[in-house]
């Protein structure tokens, strides 16, 4: 299936994504997902999350602003996904910073079976070094280390997780274990931006719910969709004098107007030879 | 009272609006009274939402991202509300896909007057029906339908909860049981939006607290006023390569520009002979 | 210090800023902080504050849509903050209106070092007075008084807390009971937004947290600063069909594109002689 027709299936089918998400970001996340053409549900206590998944064709769980009570919520909403077949990316926002986040994610890697890990780079490499290095929740502190020490890190993450995990950052890793590719979509203006990766992660969701097979083009496609976004927005809609306000809407507004071709035709995608 | 005449008395009485509602679209909401003229108040601790209620000319209930937390200051707020006269609007966001929310909006509707009761035509026809026929949050699979059913639904509904009922959808129906308006005003692009429906309950509640007879007018005009807005937003405010983060932000501008006005003069209001 | 410097630093040294606050305007909070280059982190449970706040280079606690749940954490991440010399910015959204927000108040004052204490006029009035005197959440209301006799209630409540009071109004008015500055930069139309008092707090904090002396410069700089974004906005980006939503987003861009230069060069800072 090439890239660009997953984001025409997700136009096509109008998929439900249950989102369990932080306050912060959550209505970038909803409107993303009607920007392309999914039907965003947000629902987080326990008392109702398992009837929202069952209706839902994809769960993204995300760790930003964390609570105890949405814990054990992310926990059912999980299991029930991992009953159903339902796909479930896992956003594990400022892992390095504290230990709920940390315990929180070892239990939902145990009892959920995670279709996709995507973080940023530090909260990747946190992960697998089993160890804190990370700084609050932005990524770009460790890009200036060894590159292709990080891919196999990645790579290795995967394999061991049984699970595709995608690594964001300047360029964009996204392993299978099995198979990795690189992604050079995207503006480093996207940093600039709260919930930038919030976003990639319901975007993502919505991606791997139309994926018949195991998921890791589907997962591709969104990181190209998301980085295309931040490119057109930044070359196309900025002004002179706008900052990263508007830049967060013209990165939506660039995935409402995004077709399958113009995706196929910007897409910066390397398969790595590991 | 002229439909214009209820905005501009909320813009010179400036009325204090209280709304326990869901994170996802609570930004929104209060931007949208502030862009009518009215004061907005977010508070859903059930330790301060009696106080909060007392000082309020309205109250706006809304059931997105239900918490266990929220629903018994939902229920004090109301039963405020009641004993005092203070409009009570309530959207019962999603009521289709659970039983908490099903059962939250029995107990609402059995001990708090609801003045009106605004949904999208497919939470209202769940609601009719006593049965789940909604799918996640959206308005329009129902509407090919037979119409002239659905407003009798609708009319139905009102007068057996004694309440107005608002039914939003490509044509919005409005009740009190006794007389009905259709309004042909909005444009299909706020279904694109994620929370233009909580910004209409919001709208509601502010132009509801102006009304000195029991409302059926003042929700018709705030029907008409958000529908206007989309209009508005979409015909002079949306460019060409905007989507829908930009059309969320000009709906609200747009209100923020109306006059009674021009309320009046783009209404397509009709009373519907029953 | 010049004022300009401070930004300056922070545009330098990005720091961390934790800020436990309402859902309303958490996104916009934390938009502003990256928008000044600082690195926002939103946490409030209190399984895990103290973790964020020790990292943290300044810590913001803010009143709005208080819950029961989020009170410990804030005093808990207060007392971390105090510990270790972290500066405190905290905001006392409505505590005119709930013995909550009164309450939580005097716990945290006296719990709590807080190096700045951020209000619009009317809730440092309320504070000043020990009685409710506000209505709602906005501020405009007393500015009829005597001005010159609410200069000396914010001196005199400054000196009495031992901190720095921040009244913001028409002309803000920052003291630290030995000092008092009056500012008068800022547009009216900045009430017509939610969460422009939110945001100034944010950004008071990532000032104060590049102060080496006490803070009252610094303080007086992020108002300087935030008056500037809302001058900037409203003449050289709002259009005129615009509003309330789209000037929101402009005073963000307006502090993206910000120097301490145009800061300096903008600044309406008086000196008052008591």
């Amino acid at each position: 299936m090439k890239l660009g027709s997953y984001l025409e299936k997700v136009k096509e089918e109008r998929p439900l994504i249950h989102c369990i998400t932080n306050y912060v970001t959550a209505n970038d996340c909803a409107n993303i997902l009607l920007a392309i053409g999914a039907s965003p549900v947000m629902a987080d206590d326990i008392m109702e999350v398992e009837e929202i998944t069952t209706m839902a064709s994809g769960l993204n769980l995300n760790l930003g602003t964390l609570s105890t009570n949405r814990i054990p919520a992310m926990l059912k909403a999980g299991k029930v996904a991992s009953g159903l077949g339902i796909p479930v990316i896992l956003d594990p926002v400022g892992i390095g910073a504290t230990s709920l986040r940390k315990n929180t994610f070892k239990q939902l890697i145990d009892e959920v079976y995670i279709h996709v890990l995507k973080g940023n780079l530090s909260e990747i490499l946190t992960i697998a070094s089993g160890s804190s290095c990370g700084r609050g929740v932005d990524s770009t502190d460790l890009a200036g280390n060894d590159f292709v020490e990080q891919i196999k890190i990645v790579k290795v993450l995967a394999e061991k997780l049984q699970t595709i995990v995608v690594a964001t950052g300047p360029i964009d890793i996204i392993s299978d274990g099995n198979q990795t590719y690189l992604v050079r979509n995207g503006h480093e203006m996207m940093g600039k931006v709260t919930g930038s990766g919030c976003m990639l992660s319901a975007l993502m969701t919505a991606f791997l719910s139309q994926a018949s097979e195991q998921g890791l083009k589907a997962a591709v496609a969104s990181v190209v969709a998301m980085g295309v976004a931040g490119e057109h927005a930044y070359k196309e809609l900025l002004k002179h004098d706008s900052g990263n306000a508007m830049y967060r809407h013209y990165m939506i507004d660039a995935v409402y107007n995004m077709t399958g071709e113009l995706l196929e035709e910007m897409a910066k995608v390397e398969r790595w030879k590991h």
